[in-house]
């Protein structure tokens, strides 16, 4: 039995935004998700891990973990938040399994994020979700490799410092073999991947009653003023959720 | 006939938001409502005017100014966007009056706005539309007192700058019966507003599926992390409208 309760109306709604099995193509299907407060701020501040959604739409995040081979997030949330990223939902006639958590990918060229000690180790020693994959510029000498932790590196851009986003899913696809990819934070990877349309396939922002005001960590991207196409919006007990494409 | 079409769900929708008639009470009800994008931006930039919201959620703006006595906006949102603030909408057994629109009230300490040529004076002459109070620091001396124009002067706090938002909307009521005021902008107001539950008796927030970017104008308060009341929603087909109290 599933230990999260999803309220029934959230699957037909969410359905056209799942990923659809295009396994021919070299990309991976990419959805971008994420809570914020209705003056768009996903945390009171840098390191302060932040409740903004109801327990209802928390079930959707696992509902969308259970759809997606892999999921992304940048090594500022990783830090911050100490995220499990594994996958609590099930279908009402299974429990939920290792087989059905996303694969965790953390992007973190500098390596400053640790798997030992984590919430995500902890959840792969219990058998309760996978071991990550870390986004590196160099692999780590082999005295200093984590064991559990799978290293992909790729090279960053000489001017902007980056990951080319485009690469990166590619990549994900080709050496792991992932057809999904959900991406769920935090501020720099959201606002970064708000003005790509080019590698985001579905958006599906969850908006809390809550303002967090100027200090919160802000979602805004740097390119603005575009209007998101097939819109559509579920409301729930205290927030409302609003699916698109870029 | 109403010239604007009010989709009918909204009525009820809004009805628990409206101004209550406590008419023994020295405060006004007031109401914030503003547009916003998903990003939380009012505008693409300062100066800018902005559609963000679609044809049927404008719609509500005039039907909330319909069941208002007065309607305020500062100094900013009267330069940068010269708005009309009359009521084009009207029950379906009559046509909008000028009776039924708010007496526009603009913030104004220091007179930088100008009634002359604005297309507040224009409908004014027209008979849609009333002609407007502004608060000032000083009411200027005969000479330079713009025709039709009623001045309301008042101190300012010496550390701020600013009026007393208490004094201010008690001496709407007192000096001009003004017993239900809606407020419209811009950002200063709002950020401040959303930070005065003692003001505010209702929050009417519409949500266009839109992002305007950094380098918009942003709506977040200075003291944020705060959970709103009796939350509800409302969808569109494109907007979110979300009703609460602060
Ligand atoms: N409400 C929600 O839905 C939600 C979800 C997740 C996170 N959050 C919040 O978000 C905050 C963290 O956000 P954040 O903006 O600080 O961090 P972040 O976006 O999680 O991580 C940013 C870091 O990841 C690396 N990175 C990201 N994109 C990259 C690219 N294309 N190429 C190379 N490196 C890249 C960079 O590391 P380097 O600096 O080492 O180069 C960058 O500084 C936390 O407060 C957390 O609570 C909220
Ligand atoms: N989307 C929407 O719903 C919406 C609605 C309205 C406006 N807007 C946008 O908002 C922008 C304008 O916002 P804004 O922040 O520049 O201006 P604003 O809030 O309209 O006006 C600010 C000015 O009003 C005066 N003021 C405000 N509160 C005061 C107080 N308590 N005491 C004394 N004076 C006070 C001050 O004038 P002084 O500087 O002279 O002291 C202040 O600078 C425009 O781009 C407009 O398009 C959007």
């Amino acid at each position: 039995m599933s230990i999260l309760a999803l309220r029934s109306d959230l699957i037909p709604f969410l359905e056209p935004f799942l990923p659809q099995n295009e396994l021919s193509s070299s990309k991976p299907f990419v959805t971008l998700t994420y809570a914020q407060s209705v003056d768009s701020r996903i945390s009171k501040g840098r390191g302060l891990r932040t409740t903004i959604s109801h327990k209802e739409t928390k079930a959707m995040t696992h509902y969308l973990r259970f759809h997606h081979d892999g999921i992304v997030v940048g090594a500022g949330t990783a830090l911050a938040d100490d995220p499990g990223l594994n996958c609590k939902w099930s279908p009402s006639d299974g429990e939920p399994t290792l087989q059905t958590s996303p694969r965790p990918i953390i992007i973190d060229p500098h390596r400053k994020w640790k798997f030992k000690g984590s919430q995500m180790e902890n959840l792969f020693i219990q058998e309760k979700g996978k071991a990550p994959i870390i986004i590196v510029k160099q692999v780590p000498p082999a005295n200093e490799r984590e064991s559990g932790v799978t290293y992909m590196s790729m090279q960053v851009d000489d001017k902007s410092g980056q990951f080319n986003w485009q690469e990166l899913v590619h990549k994900l696809k080709s050496d792991f073999n992932l057809n999904s990819i959900m991406v769920e934070g935090g501020a720099i990877v959201i606002n970064d991947l708000l003005n790509r349309p080019d590698v985001v396939d579905s958006l599906i922002v969850t908006i809390g009653a809550t303002y967090l005001g100027k200090n919160g960590v802000e979602v805004s991207p740097l390119n603005g003023d575009f209007e998101l196409k097939n819109v559509t919006w579920w409301r729930g007990t205290r927030d409302a959720i609003m699916c698109a494409n870029l």
